[in-house]
């Protein structure tokens, strides 16, 4: 943890910047490599290309992000780093959400504790590449 | 909210007529547009190329629905609801469910409160479109 | 139930040999047929190919699997039986965990039991295939 994930439709693909986005995504999860560590990070996008939204009768949009954490943050911090992370889905698509219909959503979980199993080379090898 | 996720395998391709059952999901959403407001409704399918399913020895398919809505929504009104989308869902596939082996599941989910963050750029825009 | 995601980025295509996992997962559910109804077995991949992992600056790869079951198996039971099945996870990728960056991960949950609604005709069909 923590893992993310971005949905979003097809007809953003132009406009939407979504590789963009993942970066920053990214890059808010590492200011915080104190709670969450930067070799646990997997933030990934999902394109979707068959869909029905609102009324079916514009060229709708959507962006939601999905967060899975482990369990045990403290709740005022969640709500807090998640209300920024938001804020940052906000900013990047600020543009677009103004002249277009576009629905943006975020969406925190946490793991069961009892039913989170894990193992990841990826810390030791940010070691050797100095991250 | 709502999200709705329809997963399907590719085997279903040809005579599944999922686009068609994204509408009528669609439609059963707005007929309660009081419950679940018209311009939050995402309804999508994902299409699976790579399975197994069962013993692994026949033509098996699936579709799996999975919706997620916010917090609030009293239990009787969950279970009714729902239970009718279901319905819906074994309708569209009743022919076929009764010729080929095909799993259809529902699962509803609802969204933590501390944990949701939106912004709905659509509902505006269905005003002018006099949805 | 049960239905199990596996979830892996792209630059595992090669050497990650996910076929052969889906069927060593399916095999190890399969081996608890009196817990979990063959019929009901539904594991899937989904590759992913665009994503942002740890520090963002190596090749880094991950495979995360969820698994979702119905509500009311013990609690021992599951942590014993994820976490065999996680040490199938590792084993497949043992080779490739020695040699380079790769987080591993599997989570288990379970549906809510006034929000599953189901109906499977793969049951039956298994019958007439001897299995």
């Amino acid at each position: 943890v923590p893992h993310c994930i971005v949905e979003y439709t097809d007809n953003l693909v132009a406009e939407g910047a979504v590789p963009q986005l993942l970066q920053k995504l990214a890059s808010k999860f590492r200011s915080r490599g104190d709670v969450f560590p930067i070799g646990g990070l997997r933030v990934r996008a999902v394109r979707l290309s068959e869909y029905v939204l609102a009324d079916g009768l514009g060229d709708d949009a959507f962006v939601n992000v999905t967060v899975k954490i482990g369990a045990g943050r403290p709740l005022d911090f969640r709500k807090q780093f998640f209300a920024e992370m938001f804020e940052i889905v906000q900013e990047h698509f600020a543009e677009l959400f103004s002249r277009r219909p576009l629905a943006l959503s975020l969406y925190v979980e946490e793991a069961d504790k009892d039913g989170s199993f894990k193992a990841n080379s990826i810390h030791q090898w940010l070691k050797s590449r100095g991250s």
